[in-house]
């Protein structure tokens, strides 16, 4: 995952800061959105009924075991797809349909590290997705973080490796993936500006383990690529301690790089609404992951989620009013590639999206909630955080933003509400090779699969809107 | 590490049951051991010394810094040689030198795994020590635990791959490794008797991790050996998953393998005595490693502990009256070659060895202290307890056993000190990728130093011996 708020700080986007602000402001509706106590009644029924299924957990079993790493680009890219629209059909949507999404390819080949010289020794280590390949062998320059990299002289890299040495810290919010993050997406080119001849970062993340973090990187244009990797944290740790000893060489090869393109797809599946078919309340996650771990928190929990959350209002003697989309968005995690298609592809109906909300921070609790509607839709909001208190989540009135994938249409005036998990350990497992399916608590997920359901189907049944809406000038905000 | 009370669960050692019950017996002693008053003065002064005092950490961090990974006949196994040796100089050991230790080496080149078919996807595996080369593509065929492998008919693997899939339990004194290592010790050998052509395990471990551990294996006469690794605990789960869900096919490439001799050293430094030079109270620890980690916890700490014990002791105004050896084992790991070399040298001197400990469980705090010594030390047994019981220690009476360097003397009559770790961890990372510095507690290794020192200081100090005497027919308890 990538969340909105800092998606500026990594400057991945240049349109997510109006995503962290309060969406569409249509001072227009005259009525109050609200929620009639009927649904209120059901939503309270769904809830506990969500808490006791275990379709989440199944979901994320069959994706994670069956399809395992799911690279965007790689064969397994389209094994998911075939795999999530067979789980959406089986699962009793009542539409299933795919909107192709087009990409450059990246693959990861084989990539080693090592010290050499007094005291050699491997590096374990993971090229960052977009990284060229490369072999080198050269003196480390350590920098404790990336304020300290951009600082150093013009040219004083020359010939050299730079070493970026940040320790992210844990956070129930993942705050500090603002700098862990920030050094994975600028750090090389950073370097490069110095004259670096390669890149090696400690792995942006919270545990002891020897498994690195890998995660997208970009190159600023007119700049010539270099091999950038992360260390496991002891492996920077080590490397830390030898150089304070003295110098150090390392020898860095990478083989990865980009490929051409690949077209996958977005899978959409839909239960259709009673009265206002068209309309939409859009919940969804992310199908690729990182090749290193089998994606299980990033994010095959999200699809187990969303997935779980559809099921279910699906199940319901009456459909809601509004009709449930959940979308498996594609390539999430080299740039919000189904995201920006999904946008593209339905702005022009960016009004029949009641709201939307993504789930891709894990598989913990969900601890508090939020929307960014505007004044008309507070008090909907309130009546949904009433109906998701008994979940242990607060209501958190001016907090949140919207999800990776919905942002580049919540940027654009669509409606988003904010579930927020707690990633206490995300980072922990966050793009690495401990992405696995046994990291996931059941209990927890099915909270998930709980506050999701109430969410989706109380926004469905609202007499009302959430104020999505395109921006006259969505380019004002940016 | 391996401890005694298992060794001959894991097959490694026919001689090893003798280690765990009372050493000596020799009742031809008189009088009773015990140790002066004065004595204990000084073993409590050196107790919270001990406990401020931080040459243990150091010595720990030097050897997994500097040498990283030392594989018994790699080219870091020579520079672990120089390193303690130089170690001990610079701790002020009067004495420092070498005993050489030959071996056959053998060497891990590279390893890879993943299942093909309808779900591929790559495992994570690590080559068991002394697998040989290989590459097959073959059916999986699950057992639950050894037992079962060895109750299949026989050929009934004819061309398939063995799973082993035990999951060790974690416990303070490490009991389940019982099952664990009897696994990897006996389970590819099972698995040719029933045809199989090659041997898969879940590893031997107690974390959740992508981290496989090894270990060595061996294979019974007659055999033809087949490549044998190990699979990480979420792979393992990965695959009984998939196993659930029909037949699964493996394909496993091991480059690995025996490579002819090496001859490493014993590196042993000594505090001279001031009453008894020649007679000696030995602790110790081994000094090579699995690759795959930095050796931290297996067993860099049990280096620091009686590294650092000896050299306190050594800082004494007065020395102690008999001397204190402390000995870096080469080659533990693939068969006590060390200990068995050492045993073999000094036999003729096994009276002059007072006791013997060595440090080789990790570095968790110490809760048990016990010695094999026979009724007439007893009394000095308690005395030490006592000594020990300020840093949480119990007396064990009963308890225990050599440690594995120490038992192939042991088996011979040699009294050994038990001084028990909270192993309750050890699991996590033993012969792991994640066996690394990060995982020790200075607080707790500096209680173990604690505990080193007090008894060793306290043995050497004693009135009488702990009954190390040639068996007259150590055959006999085997």
């Amino acid at each position: 995952m990538r969340f909105a708020p800092l998606l500026l700080a990594l400057g991945l986007t240049g349109s997510a800061c109006a995503a962290s602000s309060e969406a569409g402001k249509s001072e227009t509706q005259a009525s109050e959105t609200h929620i009639p106590d009927a649904a209120l009644t059901v939503a309270a029924q769904l809830r506990e009924q969500a808490l006791a299924d275990g379709t989440g957990w199944r979901v994320v079993e069959s994706l994670t075991t069956e399809i395992g790493p799911r690279l965007a680009g790689s064969e397994a890219d389209a094994r998911a797809v075939a795999w999530a629209q067979a789980k959406f059909k089986a699962l009793g949507f009542d539409k299933v349909w795919l909107e192709p999404v087009t990409f450059p390819k990246w693959e990861r080949r084989s990539e080693s590290a090592a010290i050499v010289g007094k005291h050699p020794q491997p590096l374990t280590v993971t090229a960052l997705g977009g990284s060229p390949a490369g072999t080198v062998e050269a003196e480390i320059v350590r920098f404790p973080d990336l304020a300290a990299l951009e600082a150093a002289p013009e040219g004083s890299l020359g010939g050299k490796i730079a070493f970026v040495d940040y320790q992210m810290k844990a956070a129930r919010d993942g705050s500090d993936y603002r700098n862990g993050g920030a050094i994975r997406s600028r750090g090389p080119s950073a370097a490069i500006r110095k004259g670096a001849i390669a890149f090696l970062m400690r792995s942006a993340g919270t545990d002891n383990h020897r498994v690195a973090h890998t995660g997208i990187t970009r190159f600023d244009d007119g700049l010539t690529p270099v091999p950038a990797a992360s260390l496991t944290i002891p492996d920077a740790d080590q490397l830390a301690r030898l150089l304070a000893r003295g110098p150090v060489r390392v020898r860095l090869a990478l083989d990865c790089g980009w490929d051409g393109e690949y077209t996958s797809q977005n899978v959409i599946g839909e239960i259709t609404g009673r009265e206002k078919p068209d309309e939409v309340v859009l919940i969804g996650a992310h199908l690729d992951s990182w090749d290193l771990g089998t994606g299980a928190i990033d994010d095959g929990a999200g699809i187990g989620i969303t997935m779980a959350a559809g099921h279910l209002i699906g199940k319901l003697k009456h459909a809601p009013r509004r009709s449930i989309r959940v979308v498996a968005f594609a390539n999430e995690e080299q740039g919000l590639h189904g995201g920006k298609a999904y946008a593209e592809k339905h702005i022009g109906a960016i009004g029949k999206h009641q709201i939307a909300a993504e789930s891709d921070f894990g598989a913990g609790r969900i601890y508090a909630f939020n929307t960014g509607a505007p004044a008309h839709a507070r008090k909907a909001t309130e009546q949904i955080a009433q109906a998701l208190a008994p979940l242990g989540i607060e209501y958190a009135p001016g907090q949140g933003g919207a999800g990776p994938d919905i942002s580049p249409f919540a940027a654009k005036g669509l409606a988003w509400a904010w579930l927020a998990q707690d990633g206490s350990d995300y980072f922990h497992l966050h793009h690495n090779a401990d992405d696995t399916l046994d990291k996931i608590d059941p209990q927890a997920l099915a909270q998930n699969v709980a506050a999701y359901t109430v969410f989706a189907y109380l926004a469905a049944e609202a007499d009302g809107d959430f104020g999505s809406a395109l921006k006259a000038d969505p380019a004002a905000s940016e």
